[in-house]
């Protein structure tokens, strides 16, 4: 709950805010997000550099997140696992690629204690003792650790293939942090697997690809587009890097989960082999694969609106707030238990298998400072129950996917009776809202001017489509690839899946293949 | 599965050993261990030094103790969230009982990058660069950092109290790691709150302690003691610790839950203040509590046997395994198929709110081996089902908490509609069996040879009671314990809750207020 809020009990619905979040969308897109995150009671920076602090409602719904993907995961045969937090640094230094890549945002543990070193000033400070022999990094991700397990596990083809996956925090030294988007310190799953063949292998790569695009589509109502990684834009170490890029409001790219098809690098360099079905001798081929809390910052980028955080239901850690309006002490009793008997009927109802998660808001606030709150923390449905409907016996219903002011009068029974169709509906309206906004910032784009105009910002008072994601040919080049990075801060975000139609790349004239998607990007 | 087993695939169960774990309990207690995990495919060690890799099946069990802690901790009104891994060491040395009691274990985090340096053997090394101006440790435990988050969220009286809890892992180096006992980096849940006073946090640090001693008796089947801790054996920085204590099969002690109440301790640290209801400002009662990984390594030392571990039903990430004997082709497909059929009937029943979990091990390996195989895992309840049966319509059921050749021929139907019955029925012996060895490994001793006695191995070829709980008498004095502890190795464990009968120090002479329990411990 928002500070702010309690210290002004007496506020009320008028002297509310009719605009939640300041600055607005338009006004500033950045501080717009922290202003929505900050406001929903999300998450907030710490003291330790770049890392955040999840709070109870932004936990809540990677609670949430956590438990719907384990369930695909274990679905398609995997199992959870938990290997080291520290990394040797020689193990990292196995696949040169990997350690090329991550060697820069490495934090690195030197000491495994602490000493009291007396001070000139006559204080006693801590300081590092006990220098190891050889240092560790925290994990940025895992495939060398995991491998050496691997090697441990697999020696003959019986033993594949090996699915595992683990949830676990990882750490990758971020300058310039933002919550969830970009921290330090971030939770994640990272599958590693190993297999017989390249092709079961691929298969597997794909597979989980396709497990991360329908996650996003049918639970976070995000219409990602799936395709591989151009060779500059891979995972270091991987020889394919799947890809879902989802579109936020400010229509830039956010990668929303990888899935790598790690050939026999990391089998070599951590030495997973096993005898074949001939008897031969050879290196396992793997794939790895995450999604991570940077996917609360998708949804919020994805969702959110100018009143703040809007939730897809399916990830709300309460799908209904009950805000009773007791505004004479004489009949405050009896709307506070109309309140309840309400919540208990509808936490009879099934909402995809499990109980609709509903809260009475009892706390003595006005009824417009906690309308507010649960406005801005995205609950899909809040539902007004006063003196009056007593006597009518209605509520007072309002969508989060609709206007604040929307409200729908309901026969309390018959609001019971919708409910779960009414979450279902705001989930979809969410996906076809997203999917709208997707396609008309989308453009297929023909010559190297229109592409560069399409990626120019024009008018900063109100905003036309200058940017976006743009279909252009490309003729396969990093060169191309580095010059659109240096002139517009651009890169291809995808080579979208499907039978891509060949064409000539704007950029050079040459031939190319298929359109790829151009995007900035988080 | 065990990779020495599957390069035999043609041992049957007349080669297969007797006794399957080498060396027994008496013979080795703590090989007896190793083995133990090992053979169950739970957990290993790892490269790096001190931590394990917890397996599929050790993280099965894990999955579990979190899964069934947390609706505990929610259902008293605790929510999760996440705070960061690394606490500036500034944040330690707040609290002055708190550093001292874990410098010697921290791990410390110095540089934030890797950089290559040319070796003078024309190789290249990875070494620390971009030197932190202040280090930082990986968190043992978080009543620091969480509280710099309190002291954030917390102004009024109104903001309590604040129940938060972390599912999270720590690290505290350890010299003489042992898997899932003792290991340097673990796993667990940590509950952190905040209370308007003294009274409201007892009452909590009381609460989430009998939490823990229910989870334990009604979960993982240990009759743990319930009682306070001596003033020497406290958290550091603590007024008051509580704890449940277990005994394991070599009679020794483990410390399996704490709860602690902190007084203003660390809200004097952080900052933790608060406007009282009168308009004052207060600093907050915290309390912190806590259970680990370290549960799993009690549940074998406790439960486990000659033949391997043995899983309490609800922990069990398999309940039945269901073994298809198919010693013909001709016989195998129906073999199968009512395999497969008896599992998907099984699996509409339901356990604890859950369906039942079955696995048909199909592979194609001798019965007797995948029988082994099972039994060392620890699966309540395995079920044969070979050619004849399918005439007759039974199966063979053995009970993991009976003999290994105890099997009781069921009507498959029966089997069925009894298979619930059964796992419960496991579930209380193995407490039932917990609880009669602790009754008669705990002595009331009031004499301080036979307390040496007590304490002192007698003859290793048969062993005799030579310890366990020995319930004496105590004049409430540091230097008492401090003797004990360097004479024989025995701590005070607890003092029980009940109202204790007073009597007099055997050590001492003194006068004593009530009995505690003494004990070797992990």
């Amino acid at each position: 709950m928002s500070k702010q809020q309690q210290q002004n009990p007496n506020q009320n619905q008028k002297q509310a805010p009719k605009t939640a979040i300041s600055p607005t969308r338009d006004e500033n897109f950045p501080e717009w997000y922290q202003q929505v995150v900050r406001s929903a009671d999300m998450a907030e920076n710490s003291e330790t550099r770049g890392c955040m602090v999840i709070k109870p409602w932004g936990y809540g719904v990677w609670e949430l997140i956590q438990r719907q993907l384990d369930v695909y995961f274990k679905d398609t045969g995997h199992k959870n696992a938990y290997f080291p937090l520290l990394i040797p640094v020689s193990y990292l230094e196995k696949e040169a690629a990997h350690v090329k890549g991550f060697a820069t945002e490495c934090a690195v543990v030197t000491h495994h204690r602490l000493e009291a070193e007396p001070q000139a000033d006559g204080s006693v400070k801590m300081v590092p003792a006990g220098k190891l022999s050889e240092p560790y990094v925290i994990r940025p991700t895992s495939e060398t650790i995991i491998g050496a397990a691997f090697a441990r596990w697999v020696q003959s083809y019986r033993d594949l293939p090996l699915l595992i996956n683990q949830w676990a925090n990882v750490m990758r030294w971020e300058m310039r942090p933002r919550l969830f988007l970009r921290t330090a310190e971030f939770l994640w799953q990272e599958g590693h697997t190993a297999h017989e063949t390249p092709e079961e292998a691929m298969t597997e790569t794909r597979l989980m690809h396709g497990v991360y695009e329908k996650f996003l589509r049918e639970h976070l109502a995000i219409p990602a587009i799936p395709g591989e990684k151009t060779e500059a834009e891979r995972f270091p170490g991987a020889l394919n890097t799947f890809t879902v890029e989802a579109m936020v409001q400010d229509r830039k790219a956010i990668q929303a989960g990888t899935s790598h098809f790690l050939g026999q690098n990391f089998s070599r360099a951590s030495g997973i082999q096993f005898q074949t079905r001939d008897g031969k001798q050879e290196f396992g081929w793997t794939t790895s694969w995450g999604m991570s809390t940077r996917m609360i910052g998708t949804v919020i980028m994805a969702h959110a609106d100018d009143d703040g955080l809007v939730l897809p239901p399916r990830i709300a850690p309460t799908h209904v707030v009950i805000l009773p309006i007791t505004p004479k002490e004489e009949t405050r009793a009896a709307v506070l238990e109309a309140a309840d008997k309400l919540a208990a009927e509808l936490r009879q109802i099934s909402y995809h298998g499990a109980a609709i998660e509903v809260e009475v808001d009892r706390r003595d606030l006005g009824g417009g400072v906690k309308n507010w709150e649960w406005i801005k923390k995205g609950v899909p449905l809040r539902v007004e129950i006063g003196p009056r409907d007593l006597e009518s016996g209605n509520v007072a219903v309002t969508r989060r996917d609709q206007p604040v002011k929307a409200k729908e009068f309901l026969p309390s029974g018959e609001f019971v009776a919708r409910a779960a169709e009414l979450l279902y509906a705001i989930q979809q309206n969410l996906l076809a809202r997203a999917q709208q906004f997707r396609d008309e910032n989308t453009r297929v784009i023909e010559t190297k001017e229109e592409f560069y105009d399409f990626f120019t910002p024009k008018n900063r008072e109100k905003p036309e489509i200058h940017g976006g994601f743009a279909l252009a040919h490309w003729n396969g080049t990093r060169e191309v690839e580095e010059q659109i990075k240096n002139d517009l801060k651009v890169t291809i975000r995808c080579i979208p899946f499907g039978e891509g139609e060949a064409g000539t790349c704007p950029f050079t004239g040459m031939p190319s293949a298929q359109r790829v998607v151009w995007a900035k990007s988080y």
